[in-house]
């Protein structure tokens, strides 16, 4: 019976190139995470339901895709359950497993459970996918990747250095210069909230904040005055909304607003201390930028905030963020390790470098060489240099039909194939390889030794 | 609210040495793969059910782990379903959508969705997780990686060819010397059913067949008679069960038993084509031997069928198998694309390098060198340093916090570090770096010239 196949929607299939790309990526992360000392850990895709429910909010309980019990799953289910037809009362009934969210509540998880065998500070990445119920729209998947570095185990600020340096290490290996990893502290935030009396308005006045750039000034103040924060207040704010100059400058001008906060103060320090290593150790090709409007995930962060955004001229969100948050692993019982932690957005990071045009040209090319096929006899001896070259770590196939000539030329223009080898029975004959150059179209006649040289 | 942290059943925590050591496989498979002109291709973790269901039989239906669908599923399932309350058939009416089963059925569904953008004979490899409900037990998981290579849109036998190639050059290349590559051919056992007259029992004949290594002749014989295969078609196999020597010699032999089967005869011709082939362009480490009792999954080859086992002495069943199969895309409504293919057992492969301790040394290295922090200025100086390194390749961390030394130190240790550098006032003032070796503790005062040579 023939079906029409599709895939799920906000799910994607990759064909080779896009694999390549996103390996290239992949890739190069990864080459840093373990230039900085991250070890891999990796979690299973599922999780018991009660590891994940009750960590992102209703609105992230919605959006966790739960796992059906295997088996007659609903034979222990209670028909005073049951017969209500009610799905949120009937799902923890019929379902108690659910796919990872993301990749930090596993890691807190997995940190608690082994804790015993971890060596603390732990310095960990993670690069898997995670799953969410989202509707589907441009760039916004029900399936992607999460690439994540966190330690956890110290509070010293050196890790925040590490850090910047790692995104600036990251974005320069792929040649995506020119990015600004913009930086924050909660406890600035904090100190604000305090001094304009709306300590206990911090998410609405960091909300209103966040939303500067894109309604400006005036809009806010009106948002923050609906919210509740009295006129006075807002007033206090006026020098923060005419911040300028550069990281130092800055510095100073919020020195002197929140001169009566020592919560605000903390947060200076902090930021100066980031400021001034990163000064010291100088980044390759980003900018390290104060911004305090920055506040995502305000509830969670307890110390600095980072968010990166693509070099100027590109539209697109940030592609990476992170922060401080001190009791990550509370929600499991384990108190006090403090955590501190960044990510990087994979399929943004694709989209940037692609319209950048900034992934490496040979990574369309899957083999360096494709052999004709004339025949038995001559497909047996392409195959034994085909042997020798790939010893040799060159990327070689024979086409494995005698077909015609044209459609085998057409096979490696179709997959970019630079180079092509023609045995016929001249060649086997004389022991030779005839070598095609298939952007040229020049062609030489090498022995084995010298086809093996020259493909290198 | 605390929670004693822990994982679904049958799923795996991986340490970071654990991950280093997968993907020292993994790196090594995909490496070959690419040698071989493989490209990589990746789907979605979940299917439509419809495009799983009905593929892997009733027990297969059984072990596909089925998604509950999002929002208030119940709202939309007919009380008619509803009240009967039974799992089978209130399954398809709240799930959707299904975690993928194997990596075979995706393929398909993928080659037949793409059919357009593909240029056959297509030649892809891929390696993801995946799911089955099965009872956990050792060596068994819920979730569990696959590693296939497979080649569509051509029926050459040159791909037979080079798939013994392949599974030789991974085993090779991760020193896993002397594995054996055992090879048979759907149409040899058609050829032997249908000499002895048992075509309508096929898939009991191969089954009693596939058990001589495990029950012995006399038991085989037994249970091919009770399956209803007449005593002269049982008498006529003798020939089978003392089948001895080389492939060349087993060869002779399958010629007298099959000499009035098309079919067999057909089968041998391939078999021999291999074995040539294979002779002539020779093995590195792996032995290619005819098993004419190997079954595995009949119903789905149609011509070459192959099983890797680890090397004499290793208790392990097979750690790789595959087979031609003339139909896969015909589920999806594409005919006659015939495929062949052959997969990697992971986990297995994975238990055997660990017995045979064949894992590189170097593997559970995170860093190279860990530099003591002494303090702000100490530690700062230090980043310099290991800016440079990493610049350099060379996997470097500070420890984050200015701890006692003794604590430091043993976090070195415990992380198997071989070096660590040392930086303290005297060091500071005549610019230098005490490197110590961990292994012999013999430390060197050195220039960060040299300190880079050193390490690298």
């Amino acid at each position: 019976m023939a079906q029409k196949p599709s895939i799920p929607k906000g799910t994607r299939d990759f064909n080779p190139i896009e694999v390549a790309k996103r390996n290239y990526i992949f890739d190069t992360i990864k080459a840093q995470f373990q230039h900085f000392g991250f070890q891999p850990i990796e979690t299973p895709s599922f999780e018991n339901s009660d590891t994940l429910m009750g960590k992102y909010g209703d609105e992230g309980d919605r959006l966790i895709f739960k796992i059906l019990n295997s088996g007659d799953y609903l034979s222990k289910v209670d028909n005073k359950y049951y017969l209500d037809k009610d799905s949120n009362k009937l799902t923890p009934y019929i379902s108690e497993k659910a796919l990872r969210y993301d990749l930090t509540v596993p890691f807190a998880r997995y940190v608690v459970q082994h804790q015993n065998e971890i060596d603390f500070p732990f310095k960990r990445y993670q690069m898997q996918p995670v799953w969410r119920a989202d509707r589907p729209q441009k760039g916004r998947f029900r399936e992607f990747y999460q690439c994540d570095a966190d330690v956890v185990g110290s509070q010293s600020l050196w890790q925040e250095v590490e850090f910047v340096q790692l995104y600036d290490a990251v974005f320069s290996a792929l040649k995506l210069e020119g990015v600004t990893i913009k930086i924050n502290n909660r406890k600035i935030l904090s100190g604000i909230a305090e001094v304009i009396g709306a300590q206990d308005k911090l998410i609405d006045f960091t909300v209103a904040l966040d939303k500067l750039d894109k309604i400006g000034e005036e809009k806010v103040k009106e948002e923050m005055l609906s919210k509740g924060i009295s006129k006075e207040g807002i007033e206090k704010l006026q020098p923060l909304f005419e911040l300028q100059g550069d990281f130092s400058e800055q510095i100073v001008a919020l020195k002197a607003i929140l001169s009566v906060s020592e919560e605000g103060k903390r947060g200076i320090e902090e930021l100066e201390f980031i400021n001034t290593a990163i000064s010291e150790l100088k980044l390759q090709t980003a900018n390290l930028q104060l911004d305090v409007t920055l506040a995502r995930g305000l509830n969670y962060y307890t110390g600095a905030i980072f968010e990166v955004s693509a070099p100027e001229g590109v539209k697109m969100g940030s592609i990476g963020g992170g922060g401080r948050y001190d009791d990550l692993t509370g929600i499991f019982g384990l108190k006090d390790v403090s955590g501190v932690g960044i990510s990087f957005g994979l399929d943004r990071i694709y989209l940037v470098l692609e319209e950048l045009n900034l992934f490496p040209e040979t990574i369309s090319e899957s083999i360096k060489v494709l052999c004709i096929n004339f025949g038995e006899a001559e497909a047996l001896t392409c195959l034994k240099a085909i042997k020798a070259l790939r010893a040799h770590g060159i990327n070689a196939e024979l086409y494995p039909d005698a077909a015609k000539m044209k459609k085998q030329m057409n096979y490696a223009n179709k997959r970019a194939v630079p180079y092509v080898v023609l045995v016929g029975e001249s060649e086997m004959s004389s022991n030779t390889f005839t070598l095609k150059n298939m952007a040229n179209g020049e062609q030489q006649q090498l022995s084995l030794e010298d086809l093996i040289t020259t493909l290198q």
